[in-house]
């Protein structure tokens, strides 16, 4: 398969790309670095993006920021920052990239554990996975030619406890590796609309 | 108990008011109907609401308006639509309305089936269901003073059939009554974090 792995140069994209990458064409793709750039925000890079690498059989998005910050204290536009970043990236993904994929061909998105488990200072972040899940599993039934989407919820990643162990005590850690195995598992699958948990 | 309750001029809100009316001080709000009247997308207008009827021991919100629309054809601007309306609106609610409930005061927002139940053209809608049963779960761990913040999520009322029934063949409709009982069992009950389907 062609598969584009957006995010490819962050925690979580870097799994996934090395898990891949043993068995099929992976286009690596980041912001900033990476062989390939898109900025998700802007519909017009996407389009560039895929005129540029071609048809593929499968989009995997691993890209997306949120604001964690104590609730009594958010203001609505700090609670917007995920909604226009990380739910909007991955929507405008989807309106926009779907006539590149092959038919029978997938996406899959990036949620994450908040959605489901709640932490201090991710109200925003539980709204934005909680979004994405319930955009997938309204998308899995409208999407024409074969085509699927399914969405990963990972932990934390052990590779990213430096950063995000304080906020998530208690909570086990899964491997980068691991988690790309929920990603195979989407697009070498034949499910669609599905939440795979890592947690 | 006084309760404020927003939406109290439709469908679901006129039933949330009759049954709580029986037992309770209901102030009835609308957006341009109603003894009080609330814009929940200006920040400001929320303020002014509390400040008129003061402080309160539950807030219950039935309002919002979200894109119903075939994918392959949705924009993201058509998508952001109920992003912006019944997620934002009862977020800013939360955010604002914070301070004028007495200790131990509870939020009940609304949220619907077609979050957990996908229906063609509901793939906005789904998301934005989802973003608010996902706020409701991680702002319930962060509320200060008891306060306390559940979601209800109704199938398609009765009342509501000839408008709605042609996205929700199969389904099975809900009296307005029978929805107003989780709104009831959220305000008069105690938990939190909770999410009650009616469906
Ligand atoms: N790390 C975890 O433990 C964890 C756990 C659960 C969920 N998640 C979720 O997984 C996603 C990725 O997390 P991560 O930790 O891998 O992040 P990360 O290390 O910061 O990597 C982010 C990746 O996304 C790219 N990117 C940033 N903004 C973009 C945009 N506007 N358009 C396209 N690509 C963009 C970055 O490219 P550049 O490198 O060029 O900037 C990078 O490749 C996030 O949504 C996060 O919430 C992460
Ligand atoms: N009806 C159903 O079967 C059903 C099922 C599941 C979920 N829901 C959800 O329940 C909510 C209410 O639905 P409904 O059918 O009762 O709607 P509705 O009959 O159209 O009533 C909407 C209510 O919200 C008020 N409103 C509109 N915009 C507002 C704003 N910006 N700020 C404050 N109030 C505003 C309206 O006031 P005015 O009358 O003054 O305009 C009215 O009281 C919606 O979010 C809907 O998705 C409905």
């Amino acid at each position: 398969m062609k598969i584009a792995v957006i995010g490819a140069t962050g925690t979580v994209g870097r799994a996934i790309a090395a898990e891949l990458k043993a068995r099929h064409e992976v286009f690596e793709i980041g912001a900033t670095r990476g062989a390939h750039r898109v900025d998700l925000l802007d519909l017009a890079s996407i389009k560039r993006l895929f005129d540029e690498i071609g048809r593929v059989d499968a989009i995997v998005a691993a890209a997306g920021h949120v604001h964690f910050g104590p609730l009594v204290k958010m203001t609505p536009e700090q609670f917007r920052l995920g909604l226009n970043d990380k739910l909007m990236g991955q929507v405008n993904l989807v309106l926009t990239a779907r006539d590149y994929l092959n038919d029978g061909g997938s996406f899959t998105l990036t949620s994450g554990i908040v959605g489901a488990a709640p932490i201090r200072e991710g109200a925003s972040a539980a709204a934005v996975n909680g979004a994405i899940e319930g955009f997938v599993r309204g998308a899995a039934i409208e999407l024409p030619r074969g085509l699927r989407i399914n969405v990963v919820s990972p932990t934390m990643l052990e590779e990213a406890r430096e950063s995000f162990g304080p906020y998530f005590r208690g909570f086990e850690a899964a491997s980068g590796a691991r988690v790309a195995l929920a990603y195979s598992r989407s697009v070498e699958g034949a499910e669609t609309g599905r939440i795979y948990n890592v947690h």
